[in-house]
């Protein structure tokens, strides 16, 4: 087992943290990460926000679903699906106008292009994680960023080709003793060979059973559920926030990609 | 700086590998790092599948974008966005008739959970690429299985809600001297503060410096561009596997969010 690999494995959700900024010299660690992360054709489609104005970090912990250590956090960052640096660029280049002189196509952004720099937007995340982990920084991951964005559009005067799509919220962790790592589902329900096999019914128990396990030694299901898959349903899947998120999705993808307004 | 910081900084993509079959306990650790990657409430959002028919490397050198190192790539690995194997635990455990008897909402995948997934997805491939660079193992994405997304889906047997949204390349390098390090765009025009700030027209030259002094080094821009910005609109953005890449995305959004069939 190299350092590395033992960082990647040990590595845990951290949402409580101790009362005290990150350090200079580590948050120019982690950045100098996720700018080296590997990004298609080299076009770092992507941008970083630094949230350090707390009422900017106080309205985040209310737009992601209620998460009051989002405002307490040491450090936030937003991480946005950019290509507006580029389409910027271009216009001052006069590149349309020169593709056009040569007699080819002109385009604008469109699904593919937000999917691809959403590919790079979170390889540059992960690799931030990665690096605060190896630090002794805590990190936590906030889907929930993907929710209200009309109103994170607003807070930090969004243009159309920058859209947020993860948040990482960082600081040292208040506990010393790290909590049990998450038991994940079985490798055989997750690696497929070749060709996808879809889950059979009899495979439900062997998946379930590492989470199931550690639900019953840790609380309970949410009322009503009688099992992982209908608590994940109930709790998760049918939730306000997931309802949110998809209608916020929605308005995301008609921004990048609807008719200019 | 700590031997992880030290694998993230020095990665890069390597597309020429040595002859030679990955080392199981390699592949196994790899594997490992991507199964305890973050993932949204430990769901789990995604599934991998192992690319080791032959026929279905070359038919992918092809589908994506023509790139004959696929073909010889001695590990591919298919990350798909996956909510399958959820839709599918949750009709075997009858979650949404337990929904109903409850009062309580249904519904089915749509935009937000995409993205969701697609975080979980990426997310597990980042470590298994880092987990990869510290172990000596070369990779290499292939964000062009975004493309061709019908070939895909029948070529993997993809149900509804398993989309493919990157694909990595492994073996061991074949160079043993490593290329330079690509240069990236100066950290002020990544990083904001508190507020999204548009490139300036002034911007430009400054951001763009370092990528050009490469390209002047190491070749010339496709014919007709004058600057970096050009290059990258008339070799990248209007390429045809960008138009494709976005018809593709297009198909998937409607597969995984349109009507039923």
């Amino acid at each position: 087992m190299n350092p590395t690999l033992d960082v990647l494995y040990q590595r845990r959700s951290v949402r409580s943290y101790r009362d005290e900024p990150l350090a200079a010299e580590h948050r120019e660690a982690i950045l100098q990460a996720a700018f080296r992360a590997p990004t298609a054709g080299n076009m770092m489609l992507y941008s970083i926000i630094e949230v350090e104005d707390q009422v900017l970090k106080d309205r985040l912990a209310e737009t992601c679903d209620h998460q009051p250590f989002i405002a307490r956090a040491p450090w936030v960052l937003v991480f946005l699906a950019d290509y507006q640096r580029w389409m910027d660029a271009f216009a001052y280049t006069a590149a349309p106008q020169r593709a056009a002189e040569l007699g080819l196509p002109q385009r604008a952004p469109q699904e593919g292009d937000l999917l691809l720099a959403m590919s790079d937007t979170i390889i540059a995340a992960q690799n931030a994680v990665v690096a605060a982990e190896s630090l002794g920084v805590g990190s936590c991951y906030i889907g929930d960023i993907l929710e209200q964005y009309e109103v994170h559009r607003q807070l930090f005067n969004l243009p159309r080709y920058a859209l947020p799509v993860c948040m990482l919220c960082f600081g040292y962790p208040k506990r010393e003793d790290p909590p049990a790592l998450s038991p994940r589902f079985p490798a055989e329900y997750i690696l497929h060979r070749d060709q996808y096999h879809r889950l059979e019914p009899q495979d439900v128990q062997a998946m379930t059973a590492p989470i199931e396990e550690r639900y019953h030694a840790n609380g309970n299901y949410i009322a009503g559920a009688q099992n992982l898959p209908q608590h994940v349903y109930l709790r998760k899947f049918t939730a306000d926030f997931s309802v949110e998120m998809s209608r916020s999705a929605r308005a995301m993808l008609r921004a990048w990609c609807g008719e200019e307004e």
